[in-house]
């Protein structure tokens, strides 16, 4: 894997991500595929609508279709058939998720499957194992993500286990070839909850451990987000520039931006399919609920002159009757609509900043954005 | 709206129906989209395919979205983006379903909405001017299609009855213009429940009226295939050879392939669709039920070298894997796959027809057919 940089302007970045799969231009963002599918949307529509790279699930996937599925199919890029890149998270998020479920000690996590209730035991060796036999293009390390609010005593030595974690995946990255012949990069993830000095001391310490990547974990779950710029804008400054930044799980259109001019790379979120199943469609003039009444008779596309192909082939009204009657197309237009949006975004913020212009059209944007129509 | 005979091979017919929306090849096959969507496929998938012409549901799209958008959007071509043919049924069989919330005078039908209980009337000249509003290209008469099994003297009735609407449709269309510019044809429907003296005297009457084409209505009810197929040949000996002929509601590949030896050029049925989105899967060697854990690890597709989108990218591991976790790519692709296949199933049957080969091509097909995966 290559990581350049291409231009700043300000804070903000615009790179190309060279991997075995394809080049990724970043910033960007990466539809979340959870069990080997993006919800509702098409692979070759993801191809369609900009995808460059697209996010599994290590723990669903580790579930099910399982290692000796995903092993005998040859990775999980042939399974389902995406020639792009692909990132997997270690599965610790889900995992940590299970707070009822799950124990965790110095060398990993028991946990019992939701589906089924059978015990588990994922260490960093195992979870780099899965990641090898899902092939995914980066792997993230197996961290610990502490809950929002924590103590800092709890921060620290949450701190401690996931810097011995990072250095044992490494390891294993070592150990364990990869299957199917091309290239996996590790990245590692900064935690330290909501202190400055950890998470300055953790950004320090994986730093040390010259990884490929590095994550920012354990923001936006429950924080202000101004409390979740200042910590993304704090840590970014303890990471090399020479290597890409994701922050993960975040967030809105409004979070990428911000994200974004203090820094960031990549990103992955479930918003833009999830809420789009849900009838919440973005548009560069805000959100809109599609179910709203007054959607009923108007013609106009969700977004005029915006290009997806729920906007170019679909009205308003159109959508609003498919919620209206639960029927499933009404769940694929809203999902691809969304995803071509928050593609859209990330595309157009790279433009801006390869132009050197980021900063007023983020402004703009962050306008626009806050409309409700 | 004309229909040529293009060439007959035994009593099977290969055709060309000439609409304002494109000429349909038949025998066709037309999915059905109830609700202004086929469930889980998108239009452009639908001319991917090779849908001629789709279905819609009058009850239905009375009910929601309603006249008043159907008529504010420029009728169900434009609201749902669907530029071909359109056909749509009149309410009756729906509403004669809903026996518990259904009065039948020599006027119409009163019913109550499955949705909200409230009441509604439906005329011979409503569920019309439905239609015109719908704008559908192929509109059905008024029908009371009576249950299986009915004894004579109220299958005689009812008789009476729907040649009675059949006119009085008729005259409907006369006194209503269209809406949208283009025409809209009226087919009658005949009835007789399992009297073929009764199904005789129906075709007769309905004869008389000269239709633009004859829907054979009453079948795929419960009674037995053999009925079914006996009753199809008996009437359409009663039917003018010039007009099209549709068994409505029909049915499996091979009764299909039965109706179409016995003269039949029309089908639609939800069975595509509804038993993909249960996992049923039909090939040209059978049918499969994708859950099964046979398929873990088959890295073939459904159907080797069939031509579909979900045939030629994705295995029969990735499908049932999706059905195993619920995603809906898995509803969108075996519903893709079985409408594929019964397009490719008449259009097949219409080269053999054209070629004089028909009879020993469906002797072999239904063979195949008869397979299970």
């Amino acid at each position: 894997m290559k990581f350049s940089l291409v231009h700043t302007d300000a804070a903000a970045r615009a790179g190309l991500l060279e991997t075995d799969h394809g080049v990724i231009e970043t910033p960007i963002f990466m539809p979340v595929g959870t069990q080997g599918t993006v919800k509702a949307v098409e692979q070759r529509e993801l191809i369609e609508l900009g995808a460059q790279i697209i996010l599994g699930n290590t723990y669903h996937l580790y579930l099910r279709p399982g290692l000796e599925v995903l092993r005998s199919m040859g990775g999980l890029h042939r399974f389902m058939n995406w020639q792009r890149p692909l990132l997997t998270d270690s599965g610790g998020y889900q995992v940590f998720s299970l707070t009822e479920l799950r124990k965790i000690t110095q060398d990993g996590v028991t946990f019992k499957s939701h589906l089924d209730g059978s015990s588990h035991f994922f260490t960093p060796q195992k979870v780099v194992e899965i990641q090898r036999t899902i092939g995914s293009d980066i792997m993230m390390v197996l961290d610990e993500c502490p809950p929002y609010p924590c103590d800092e005593t709890y921060a620290r030595e949450s701190n401690a286990l996931t810097v011995k974690w990072a250095k044992l995946c490494q390891q294993a990255v070592r150990d364990i070839p990869p299957y199917y012949g091309h290239h996996q990069s590790l990245f590692a993830i900064v935690q330290g909850g909501v202190y400055k000095h950890l998470r300055a001391d953790s950004a320090k310490a994986l730093v040390d451990l010259e990884m490929e990547g590095y994550a920012i974990g354990g923001l936006a779950v429950g924080e202000p987000a101004d409390v979740m710029y200042d910590l993304t804008e704090f840590t970014t400054r303890f990471l090399p520039a020479e290597k890409p930044r994701y922050l993960m799980g975040v967030g809105t259109p409004e979070n990428l931006l911000e994200s974004i001019e203090r820094g960031v790379d990549m990103f992955d979120c479930v918003m833009p399919t999830r809420n789009g199943r849900n009838g919440m469609v973005f548009t560069r003039n805000g959100r809109m609920n599609i179910r709203n009444a007054k959607w009923k008779m108007d013609d106009a596309p969700l977004d005029e002159g915006f290009e997806s192909y729920t906007n170019k082939n679909f009205s308003r009204a159109y959508l609003r009757h498919l919620f209206q009657v639960d029927e499933i197309l009404g769940l694929q237009l809203a999902s691809i609509h969304n995803l071509s949006f928050y593609l859209w975004l990330v595309k157009e913020a790279r433009t801006k900043i390869l132009e050197g212009s980021f900063a007023p059209w983020k402004k703009e944007m962050m306008e626009r954005l806050a409309g409700q129509l």
